[in-house]
Order: C-alpha cells, then structure tokens, then sequence
C-alpha cells in the first residue's frame, strides 16, 4: 500500500508476530520515511488488516514474488521462512534486515547492533542495483549483553564474562506471551497448568531455556548464540563468556545478571562514566532507595537499563578499598526483548542502510 | 497441649507464618516426638487454632513465660523477636533453633545444615539442666547452594563461585506470596498493580532482592549472608563467592545459577558422581529431555535438584576436550525455600539434637 510519495518501498516478513507488531510500531514511531508498506504473513493471516500510520494494511501471503521492488524487507518469520525467501530477494536488490538467526553466522553476512559495529554493514546496502544484500539481527541477548559492555570492552579489554539471564516470554512470540497470560490465569483460578508452547509449567515457575541442548557440551542454542555473536559483533574470538539462559514469567523484557573480569584495571567511577556515556544504555542504580533496573522499567524502553554496577570482591586482593582500580565488576541489566533485542535494533540498521532517503 | 506419652516438649513461635506451617507439616511428617505442643503467635492471633496431628491446637501469644519447660524452641517470627526470647530460654534450658538472622555469625552460636556440618552442634545440647542453647538454621539461599558445592568443596576444594539467584516470594513470608497472587490476578484483570510488602511491582516482574544495600560495597544483605554464612557452614573464610540475588514471580522454590572454580581439577563424571552420592541433593540432569530442576519440581521436595551440570569452556584451555579434568564447572538447582530453606532444616537440626528420644 502506498503510504507517502517519497521514502522506501518497505516490506515487513511475519507482520503479525510478537516482533513484527512492534516492527510496525518503532517504524511508525520513529518516522521512518515509507512509501510503500507490504504487510505479509502465512496463507492463514492473508486478507486481514493492521494498522499503519492510520490507514488499513491488508496481509498478503508470502511467495516468491512478494518482495519484487521492495527495497527494505524486514524479516520476522523464523529461520526456515528466511532461508528460503531472504537470498533470492537480496539477490533482487532487496535489503533483507533479517531477526531470525539464519544468517547470523554466516562469514559474508553483517551480524549488527548500529550503537556497536555499524561499520559492517556493506557500504553499497540499498545503494542501486548491486545494493541488496542480507543484514543480520542479533540474537535478543547477546544485543541486550552487549550494549553495557561494549565501552568496558572497548577502554580496558574483557577478559571474561559469567551471564545468567532472566528472560521474557516474547523471545518465543506472542503465543508464549499468551499461553504465560492464560496459563496464568488457570493456576489463579485453580485449573491445571496446560503447557503448550513450552515444555514446562510457565505459571509462577521458570525453567532451563527452552533451545535444544548441545549433549556434549551441555549448552543450550541461547546460550551457544551469546558467545558467538558476540565475538562477532565485537570481532574478538578470544573473549570467555559462560552464559546460563533461564526463561522466567515476565512478558517482554529480558533482565541479565553479570559478572565481569577486565583484561586490565579499572576503577569503579571510570566504569560507571563508561557506562553512562555509551549510546543505547542508561544508567539506573539507586543504592539507597533499592532502584534498579526491572523488566516493567524496561519495557517500551529503547535503552537498556544499567544498575546494581559495583566491583566484585571476589576478584579482588583481600585488602582492597573500595575505588581503587581492580579486574573484576558486576551488574543487573534489563531490556525489552521486543525493541532494542529485535524491532528497534533492526530498524536502526535500516535508518543506517537508508539514512540518505530522510 | 498434650500430643503423646513421650517425646519431646515443643513450642513453634511464629506459628502462623509460612514457615511456621510449614514446622508443623515437617513434624508431622517426620513424626517428630511431640510429647507437648505450644504454638506461639502474635496477640492478634491468640486464641486461634492450628492442626497438629489431627487435634486443634489452640494460638498463645507470646511472653516471657511461654517458653518455661520447653525443650524444643522452633523460631521463626523475625530477627526482633528472637533477640527477645531466644537468649533467654536457652538460660532457662531450651534448645532454641531459630530461623531468623539474628545469631547466625554469632562466634558462640552454631549454624547448622545437618548433611554438612553437624558436628557444629554443641554436645551437651537437649541434655539435662545445662543443655539449653541457640542454633542457628543459615539463609535459604546459602543452604540450597550449600548443599551441592560442598561435596565438590570437600574432594577438590572451591576456589570461586558466581552465583545468581532467582528467589521466590516464600522467603519474604506468607503476606509476600499472597502479594504475588493477588497482584497478578489484579494486572491480569485490567486493574493496577498496587505493591504493599515489595517496593516493586511483582506480577510478571522481577527485581533486585529487597534486602538493603550496603552503600559502599554496592551489595545487598541477602549477598552479604549467602557470603559469610557459607563461610561459616564450611569453615572456611578463604571462599571466594560473588553472588546477585534476584526476587522472581515464584512461589515457594528458589533457583540458583552456579558457577564454580574448583581449587584442584577434576572431570564431569567425577564432580557428577560426588554430588548424586550427597545427601540432600538429586541429580535432574536430562540434556536430550531439556528436563532440569525447576522451582514447581522442586516444591514440596526435601532434596535440592541439580541439572545443567555441565564443564564452564570459559575456564578451560583452548583445546580442551571434553571429559578431561578441568577447574570449571556450572549447574542450575533449585531447592524449596520453605522445606530445606527454612522449616525442614530446623527440624533436622532437632532431629540430631534429640536423636536419643526417638
């Protein structure tokens, strides 16, 4: 549907998904320069509408000649949907911004958080005819992890990360969202829990992540996805992370416990002043008051929050003051897993791809 | 009120809470030799009556001479409370066991889980005129991750352990759990979340623990305790433990993500042999099931579940290979806060105390 006379033709891949409803959302929101909109989806959502900019969008199912002339297309239907459409179209001179993690290891694919590594995306993206391409949108998690550490990694080096998460039901869809929504529900009312989308209870319970586990290494897909997409993103093969991903009964925002080890010393103001000047981060850290970042705070947030930021006395020598310069720090971060960790990191790449088009 | 012929002479004191019932379940189930039984509350609820055994035990409220000729003092009605009676009783002959906080670091106090370090508890203790003394039941937190680490504590010796907590409302008491059930019926209604025990919201929330937080080390008392009194249960004030403990929307078992630097190397197999051969945990570790501890499998339960134990490859060298000795090590467990937490800890201290009287 055409939407202004000027901008870029955009189409949006899983419209009616968790991320595709807020793909829809942040474009909106932040004014991004549309002309034309394609809203597509499964056979299933085909002849609905959703709302855009005020006016009815109605879904087309998706085929092999959904995205011909889109120059934008934002992918959010899951691996199998990206690998079979996404080439082709990049092919065609479609930018593909794609959030599922088909891609995401791929040696000649940009995996990108714009706060981050924004040089990666391939300089002639959305430029003419040889400009399609596929850009790939990290894993939730690692955006969220990354965005606080990235200045620790870039002024004194990380050695080593230990990450337990706290995360929310979007990172599986809206079908997760609703089956903690009504699961809820039923407990409350004394009916039996009935899982569907996960494998466990999700009412007022919490569980290993649900992503196959390696059997050798005994990691899960979450967790494996953490520590090669960050060294990706970083483009440093040699940081240690050991991350434990748990999905907990929240909604929409993903909190991460983390402990942190320098590869040189720093000193707790110098950390926090890193911190605080980082794009895409806020600090929230309010020791006095107990205030510190929540998913609820989180939610609907572009940053993500910083807090309980201290140095972590297990990583000091037995004398140490508080304020000298030491290796070893921790945090509590939250960030919603449907903006910043998907909708919004994606269309930041796009506003890079096209900033010539504003 | 008269339970039996023989036995021992028992008062619950703060009956009425969570935990208090939760005394009165593991008694029972126990069968506990209850020769008399005084359940003690606040004045509001004197006068009230509880079950015990199939008989209605009417409430007392509490005063300095409730506890004259009692030998068996279960507490667990806050710090306050204790520092009030506690000391007292125990002159006048009674073994207090008490839950709250207030005499664990007390260098003349025992504090006991009895699978660890039973021989803490001081000889004479239940026996004869001189027999009165406090013993103190630790911090749920520091039981649960206890009782896993200390078999690897004891054959290789722990050097570090990064600890994140996933608390349940139980350990902030029954007002703290009816919080969580009705404040999530009240979002999922439509109407607001109204906080009353929490200073956050708690329905499909979650938050930094509310303990208060030390201004200068940044760490809040629930880490303060996890810290010093494991160091006291084993003995040993060289541990190096970094923990971050963080209240979720669960009811009554606590999760924990651990990670562990051994003091010497060992393998999987062997760590994983030494802890399913401990007492009061149980291995739930099914990497092809995805099925490991939660909170739900957990409640009810007197062992602590162990699963994702797997080796940590950020302490490993780079061609590590899977199944050789190494000093890194993680698990995911989760033990019932109110059970081996709280209630069923205490009891089994009594249970040792007078073993002679079964």
């Amino acid at each position: 549907m055409k939407i202004s006379d000027s901008g870029v033709s955009v189409a949006v891949v899983g419209a009616t998904g968790a991320v595709g409803v807020e793909m829809l959302a942040v474009l909106e929101q932040r004014t991004f320069p549309v002309r034309e909109l394609k809203l597509l989806a499964s056979g299933r959502s085909a002849g609905k509408t959703m709302k855009f900019a005020g006016r009815d969008v109605t879904l087309e199912a998706l085929d092999e000649r959904s995205l011909a002339g889109v120059e934008l297309a934002l992918f959010s239907a899951g691996s199998g949907i990206s690998k079979q459409f996404a080439p082709a179209a990049a092919k065609r001179g479609t930018v593909v911004v794609d959030n599922s993690s088909a891609f995401r290891m791929d040696p000649g694919v940009a995996l990108v958080v714009p706060e981050i590594n924004p040089q990666a995306i391939p300089g002639n993206a959305g430029k003419g005819a040889g400009g399609g391409c596929i850009i790939a949108n990290p894993n939730c998690s690692a955006i969220i992890m990354a965005l606080p550490l990235t200045p620790l990694h870039k002024t004194w080096g990380i050695e080593r990360v230990v990450v337990s998460t706290y995360q929310a039901a979007s990172g599986a869809g809206a079908q997760a969202m609703e089956e903690l929504r009504s699961q809820t529900l039923d407990v409350l009312e004394g009916r039996p829990a009935k899982p569907k989308v996960f494998h466990e209870p999700y009412a007022f319970n919490l569980f290993s992540h649900n992503a196959a586990v390696n059997a050798l290494s005994g990691m899960n897909g979450e967790e494996e996805k953490m520590i090669a997409e960050t060294r990706k993103i970083w483009g440093d093969d040699e940081v240690k992370i050991a991350p434990t991903c748990v999905r907990v009964p929240v909604m929409r925002a993903h909190a991460q416990s983390i402990n942190v080890t320098l590869a040189s010393p720093a000193t707790l103001d110098q950390v926090r002043e890193a911190i605080a000047s980082a794009a895409g981060v806020k600090l929230l850290d309010d020791r006095a008051g107990n205030l510190f970042p929540t998913p609820l705070k989180a939610s609907g947030q572009d940053d993500v929050l910083v807090g309980r930021l201290r140095e972590d006395l297990s990583q000091t020598p037995a004398r140490f003051t508080h304020g000298s310069p030491t290796l070893g720090f921790e945090m509590f971060i939250a960030g919603d897993q449907l903006r910043k960790g998907a909708a919004l990191n994606a269309v930041q790449i796009a506003e890079l791809v096209f900033a010539g088009r504003f």
